[in-house]
């Protein structure tokens, strides 16, 4: 099911309700970068995530080094943000609030 | 443990050893693109690395969109390759070898 492209009103409403995430340079993408207290920590909360993209079937970019992971999401069949990108960013999140962060 | 910086002889030697890893343009680390057929075979391959990774306390950079995981490994404590780096590639070689390619 293809998503609908979010309009600035429900981007900028939606960037609200989320914690730390930021528009992207292009505007087509959130990002967020998440830091944990070490490796496991950081990789324990990649596959709750990974579970999470996989239920939606929307699936992030993301770049891990040890404790560090930074995600970006877009909608590449959108060719911008949609109510997923803001569904997995809340999810992963939620996942991040039960991990020791750094 | 700080491990030895490998010379270039012994890199070269273990380059051979390795399936598609390619020195990196700075000569300090080697990297390799993966491709699976989708997400859940990619990030099953990164489970497999990441506990691979935590054994060896030797951690890659890495970055994965959908069934691609882009893998950078480089022993930062020695500024350049080990013999970890070689170690953790062959075992992601493993991992991968068990996983649907697309």
């Amino acid at each position: 099911m293809k998503q609908e492209k979010l309009g600035e009103e429900a981007i900028g409403e939606a960037l609200v309700g989320l914690d730390g995430w930021t528009r992207s340079g292009d505007g087509v993408a959130i990002e967020k970068s998440y830091r944990f207290k070490s490796f496991r920590e950081a990789f324990g909360f990649m596959t709750e995530a990974a579970l999470a993209a996989e239920k939606f079937n929307h699936h992030p970019e993301w770049f891990n080094v040890y404790n560090r992971v930074d995600v970006r999401l877009t909608n590449h069949d959108a060719g911008g943000l949609t109510e997923l990108d803001f569904k997995l960013a809340a999810a992963m999140d939620k996942a991040a609030a039960l991990r020791t962060k750094s």
